[in-house]
């Protein structure tokens, strides 16, 4: 992929972001999108290929937007983009649907072979579909030059948690390399202290300012704004044999 | 090597091909090799250091060719390379001997310490012998004053597929990172369908337009054009317990 | 990290050093920094981030130096450097302390939050706090502007071999990707031929001169200048099951 657009676009500065999506994980590849898009400029275009329906009907698309350009197959990689923007489809958790675009947003189906390789295989879209059109964009290609524009795209329901009197009830929404858990539960969420979480039946009393400031499992704050659960030096994930869409309570005082 | 790289030619594009080939297995890193080159410019400098060799008396080897420049051990990484440029040693599958080059092919034995590193080390020529020459060529410095021009290289014989009435037996060369077995069958070695595809005593009936077009264990068109076998969603290699050298048989309508 | 530097710092050349620092491991961070700053130009700004001390009050520090410019946590990462620069720390192997900075070193801690993110998290400083300062240093940002300097960082004891007659006692300083045991005994520090190196009650006569010279366990001065100990085609650290720290005992030729 990176020969083909440095082929396109010989001054681009690629960037690889992530590594560790599970294959075939459309969740985790959207949520990891999610948590790094903003950190990058906004003209960059964001290549992002967690395709298990390559070969498929599913269409390739491109997304131009406030908050960058995303090329990549219309599968729902995008729904965390889209909560920044204020759209979720409101459905059963991580259950898919599709969504209208958010203002200012263009989505164009992609189906100009002109940008595209020669020999579209029907396993390595990425390659041959979303790089070349990734090389274009970034070389300064019209995204209507590549194909026509949808009303919407595909997303999956990004659960939000609920407040109920003295609780929250958020969900486990991916699980990091260090096995941490990482929830949708926000600072604002959070009820008056002191907090008790509750998470597989255990319970951590109070927040850690950080990883290094409790002993076994923890609940802190984390890098991307939102609540986690760790084992300091350890594995969280593993010790509670915990998985995504796990419920995360957190009760405060009344 | 990628500081020793820019150090030398700093405008160098550097791109991490693979970090997958297991180590010392000279016959994925030539595999890999063979999958990707053709995606980057001609004026590409590929360095490929799957090296167990490493300090012993096979040589390193600039190759200057139509299909780009090579920078690497004469330990047959280039096997596949010289396949499609039509030469290729006739011998037992996968078993080395040397071929003599392809027209306006030059391969240069890479002796003169001027654009190595000071010390050279005897395990790591990746970094002080690779590197800095890959440097200088990128650089623009003329391959021959690297060293002596040598007429053959070290490959290992590529296995082909053979043609038996209306079967076609081929072999696997490679098990990719989700543990799809990729063959040497090309869509033009296939007999006609229906078609019956047979590896380790299981039958395969015709072939999957894609990865999840089927339940179980599929057979396909993969993206570097061969033959491969897959399990939907899962993990093939592991499920026959097939090898690199495993023999593939596509039966088709007599 | 990488959108950030370049959003700050767009010409900037990223380079990844490692990935397989084992999480939260200073000790292995520290060797492999040691073992390749020195191959990347002066001007380099080598960002590290081993950080298992994240949101506590560990100082994020810029380090000037006349071998490279360094921003990491201040906690013994750089141990290694600072020996090349002849400061070592006197204490137990691998036990923490601080030391004074070699002459021509600055080390400014990093207060100025004007070169960080605006809102910067309590567990990813290397993405809020380092990676923007090390953009500002390559944009060429004075140091002094960042913080106050201080005379002094942190560092752990790294052992030094003892000789004892026709002896030398090292130890183990790190195991690498390949199982190989990397020690801290040079070419100098040996006694006079004919060797033999002994390490967890296995004897290893004579040194290789590279990987494949040998069956089994052997002996040989690796690519970073020192005596490792490695299995031709095997995993050296699970054959003998040592560990960072193991003695390691050279014999020599009375």
């Amino acid at each position: 992929m990176k020969g083909v657009i440095l082929s396109i676009a010989p001054d681009a500065a690629i960037v690889d972001l992530v590594h560790t999506v599970p294959p075939q994980n459309i969740a985790a590849g959207a949520y990891l999108l999610g948590a790094v898009y903003r950190y990058f400029a906004k003209h960059t275009v964001h290549v992002v290929v967690v395709d298990p329906g390559v070969g498929t009907e599913r269409a390739p698309i491109a997304v131009k937007s406030p908050l960058g350009t995303f090329v990549c197959p219309d599968n729902g990689l995008l729904s965390y983009v889209l909560a920044d923007a204020g759209v979720r489809l409101e459905a059963d958790p991580f259950s898919h649907g599709r969504v209208p675009l958010p203002e200012n947003w263009t989505a164009i189906h992609l189906t100009n072979e002109r940008y595209w390789l020669e020999n579209v295989s029907t396993t390595f879209h990425g390659r041959d579909v979303f790089a070349p059109s990734a090389g274009f964009l970034a070389a300064g290609v019209d995204p209507f030059a590549m194909g026509k524009a949808v009303p919407g795209i595909e997303a999956f329901a990004v659960p939000v948690p609920l407040r109920r009197g003295r609780e929250v009830i958020g969900q486990v929404l991916h699980i990091d390399h260090f096995g941490n858990l990482l929830t949708n539960i926000r600072e604002t969420d959070l009820p008056p202290t002191p907090l008790t979480v509750t998470i597989e039946e255990h319970e951590i009393d109070g927040l850690s300012p950080h990883y290094q400031s409790g002993a076994g499992l923890i609940a802190l704050m984390g890098s991307s704004g939102t609540l986690e659960i760790a084992v300091t030096n350890g594995n969280a994930a593993r010790f509670l044999g915990a998985a995504v869409g796990a419920d995360v309570r957190v009760t405060g005082s009344s």
